[in-house]
């Protein structure tokens, strides 16, 4: 048994004594269903016979298993009839459908008693909880509504959560870091920085970009170009909207039917919102044959694909229906693979790199025992997942291989981020398509003046720049790096003669394209440099009287001290970082 | 009678004429309808019953129209019975189908003669074809198919067009423009400077862009953000669906409820594509409440708009399904409007005297006797005309009014750009809305702390980047100024000895930001500069030893002779002309 299996065991069992504990203060409560759950466990229980707790219910409750756990030394486990787990819920509708369901489905039916607490249930406990569970190790956390099975039809039960490790020092752990991630959440974050906003009136999974926020956006997106205009790469640009044809042609219309937006226009032709933008790429190469000396021909393009996704599904910048890819398609000769794929590589190296990231490689193979859901034949796909075991290995990659993580058309190189709190993200891609170019009868003409089929790689550096952002704001706990930060330096005047002093900064800064706010309002200094910090701004400069006679600034550089630097000297250091994207402040 | 009455009777009766010239040639043609139209006139025939003429029997027509001409002196007008129709026209289903028509709707049939030939027609025919007629003014134009009514469940009618104009010089004029413009035709140039092409499988409607046509998009966009930017613009980013309910609030639902492509989830929501982003800016402004300081703000956005146009409307760039619009929102208070209208009325006057076009502003008014078709009350459109027609008073503007025009929500100014053949085109707009701002409860702080209701004005300066691309394309003949170029200097080596040469020329530009390309293909030097000219290359430099050991370049203008220039000479007079966006070469 591992370890984990034990930890999932106590946390069944913790649900039990949760159950117990409820029906001792809540003498109505009718328990309905109570597994373990990462992190913990839950019960739901209807109270509707009587009162029901509230959080400020839970230390009591939370006490109460305390005081029943010495009794729990074992569980005792014994094969029922329907008839008789009937009797013994009879005022318990939910155990007696529960039952009923399982007797139906041929189950056994059992029923395991602890501390003379009876459920129906499946069993999977840890067998001496007394002494396996460490009474400071798991804590009641938090209570909700919940629909008995998840279905809106039927009635809202109330769900008590609690959370269980093994050791108080684990539980602490985890409460911690779940406060840090919190305190993190790029929501919360987003709004506080004024960067995004969701409109009830536009719906949900549909962020709106204020002027800081698409400005964040334009300047990682110019970031990646850089990157790409360097190594050959050229914008090109499609409209959001497709015939059906052309998705039928790529077989996305079969394959990612159910997540495609589909319009029928008022003549009745069929339509779709682009989920990929491959496709339509194939089309701008396809437009005139391209000798071999062309070769190869790199496409990129920063634009939004669009997926079905059900509402419950959507949250923040994580998971939204209008996805913004940096996305970018390399038309090659097969001998040029390899390099182009290092070449991708590089970049997204630099590019993370510059943000601290740590990365992992996955190599995301086909399913093999399901080829049906891929295009393309075995020999093809062998081939590729081949090309690209060589470039990993070749390239001394930190790489591990996974099954059924392809893309439709070709085995990918997915690259796993781990951010500040150590939580891995999937982040960018590379993907080899030997398929595509079949499907669009792409061709180069060779040195024989022959037709040659070609490879396609698709690659994007930031993945979606929705779930980007929203890694990188909880990643710098929304202290963005200073070439990212809407508000670069923002000027204090200490006094109202120094007001002039501080314009004067002020376009010295912008002259050097550092973006620059004069704070001059009436408040305190000590609040005016307190909101700047909530503001997480890099630089405050402090301006009065000395400041100005002398030519100086008083610099509080984020995370680190107060200097007093000759404005010159701090304009020219601050417009050398921003154009290094040195990580500085930290 | 206005002269142009005059010359839409001329067409008109040359109808009748070529009806009677294909009557003796094609004695089994049955005439249709044959009407004046724009340059000319047509005539519908049906020549199921034996030959039909080709565009090779156009002359032969043509000639006997001239013939014919001398013996038609004047028209007679018979009033005819419907029975005397009939009688008349009894082998011809088409005027019998009119007839019946026009005697079931209560009308006089009228029967109209002249040089023998008698036709069925309402009248307005020049009175003395033989004088009044220049028989070399008019010329028989070309054979097309035309359904019968234009449905096309009916027979399919050859109709033959003709030309028409007051004197044989304005007719030589017409065509002369009309073979320019034709070779000017941006689909033309499109696709021999290889900017853009459309796909069958993506559809009609939606161009794609290639490297080279994605570039120019980028540079005209960059010129208007430059001009945007210098004056407060701030770029913001919006998706491109959106629920229902934006619309709904907007009024856009109701009014343009059959261009809208709409769209309805997995889940039976109902979306949009956005026909507009002034609905979205809104939201971002209302995302939080504005102190009176921080007004105006101002969002500026590149992005695309969608209309569910009818196919038989699509035209190459001229008419889009996603039109790419460079929009902006001034969110102001009133007492600002008037300012804000002339910063950007500066920003279109900079933008369009870069390219040469002169410019003519329409008031564009809402139609009075229709206030239904409008958002809002009629004081406040009074209001908004009245501060228009001031602010094009105050600036001394070359305008007119025009009634009908108006947006959903305001009166607008609309600019008519003037190209290099005469013709005019709608470009950029500037719009003034207070009604969209009650719609969507916007509002700014005002200096006494209370909600101060603001307005909103709309300005594209490019309108429709795909239609601007288009007009310019024309305008220019395909030869884009140095700016826009894709390749702004093409470098010619005359010998392989003369290539480590042209390499080094080639990365000294390149070190400038200058586009510069290399053509050592094995082809003869002037067969090089042939092509090079057909690609309207602003800057040709051929280069040989001689250059080499000078360090100098010979350089070709486009229009212009060839010079011997220093090659830093060069990249510097090229990169100040880039920089500046200089008109030249022309």
């Amino acid at each position: 048994m591992t370890e984990e299996h034990s930890l999932e065991q106590m946390r069944h069992t913790l649900a039990h004594l949760l159950a117990a504990a409820v029906q001792k203060h809540y003498p109505h409560a009718k328990p309905a269903i109570g597994p373990a759950i990462e992190h913990g466990f839950y019960y739901d229980f209807d109270f509707s016979g009587g009162a029901a707790p509230g959080e400020s219910d839970l230390p009591k409750l939370e006490e109460e298993m305390r005081a029943l756990l010495p009794a729990w030394e074992s569980f005792s486990r014994h094969e029922a009839s329907l008839e008789e787990v009937r009797a013994l819920f009879k005022e318990n509708p939910y155990k007696k459908e529960l039952a009923e369901e399982f007797a139906r489905e041929g189950k056994t039916l059992t029923l395991y008693t602890s501390g003379g607490f009876t459920d129906l249930c499946r069993g999977g406990h840890t067998p001496h909880p007394a002494q396996d569970i460490n009474p400071r190790a798991f804590a009641l956390d938090r209570v909700a509504g919940a629909y008995w099975r998840g279905d809106e039809r039927n009635p809202m039960l109330t769900r008590i959560y609690g959370l269980a490790f093994r050791t108080p020092e684990e539980l602490e752990a985890f409460r911690q870091q779940r406060e840090e991630a919190r305190a993190r959440d790029h929501r919360k974050i987003g709004k506080a920085h004024d960067l995004f906003v969701f409109s009830d009136l536009v719906g949900p999974g549909l962020p709106l970009w204020t002027p800081r926020g698409a400005l964040v956006r334009a300047l990682l997106d110019e970031f990646v170009w850089e990157l790409r205009a360097a190594r050959g790469y050229q914008r090109v640009a499609i409209p959001h909207l497709t015939k059906r044809a052309l998705y039928e042609t790529s077989g996305h219309w079969e394959k990612f039917h159910e997540e495609l937006f589909r319009i029928t226009s008022r003549e009745g032709k069929e339509y779709a919102l682009k989920p990929m933008n491959c496709p339509h790429h194939t089309q701008i190469f396809a437009r005139r044959p391209h000798s071999y000396r062309e070769m190869p021909q790199r496409y990129a393009e920063t634009t939004m694909v669009y997926r079905d996704e059900q509402s419950g599904e959507l949250g923040g910048l994580t998971r939204v229906l209008s996805i913004t890819q940096d996305d970018s398609h390399v038309f090659c000769r097969h001998a040029q693979i390899k390099e182009e794929f290092f070449s991708l590589w590089d970049m997204v190296d630099t590019f993370y790199q510059t943000f601290g990231f740590s990365l992992r490689v996955r190599l995301s193979f086909h399913d093999t025992e399901h080829p049906e859901q891929y295009l393309g034949s075995k020999a093809v796909w062998e081939k590729a997942e081949r090309a690209l075991r060589e470039i990993a290995e070749e390239r001394r990659a930190d790489f591990f291989e996974a099954r059924g993580e392809a893309a439709l058309y070709g085995p990918k190189l997915d690259f796993m981020a781990q951010d500040s709190l150590g939580r891995a993200h999937q982040v960018a891609t590379i993907q080899l398509d030997l398929n595509l170019p079949e499907r669009f009868d792409l061709f180069c003409i060779n040195e024989k003046g022959a037709q040659e089929r070609i490879a396609m790689i698709h690659c994007a550096i930031m993945g979606s720049l929705e779930r980007f952002i929203a890694v990188l704001l909880e990643h710098y706990a929304g202290a963005l790096p200073l070439w990212l930060s809407p508000v670069q330096v923002k000027i204090l005047p200490i006094s109202d003669e120094a007001a002039s002093y501080a314009a004067r900064v002020e376009e010295a800064l912008r002259q050097k394209g550092i973006r620059t706010v004069v704070d001059g309002s009436k408040e305190t200094l000590g609040k005016r440099i307190r909101l700047a910090k909530e503001e997480k701004v890099p630089f405050l400069a402090v301006v009065g009287n000395k400041e100005a006679s002398r030519g100086t600034l008083a610099v509080e550089t984020r995370g680190a001290g107060r200097t007093e630097e000759k404005m010159e000297d701090f304009a020219a250091r601050v417009a050398e970082a921003v154009r290094t994207r040195a990580n500085i402040p930290s």
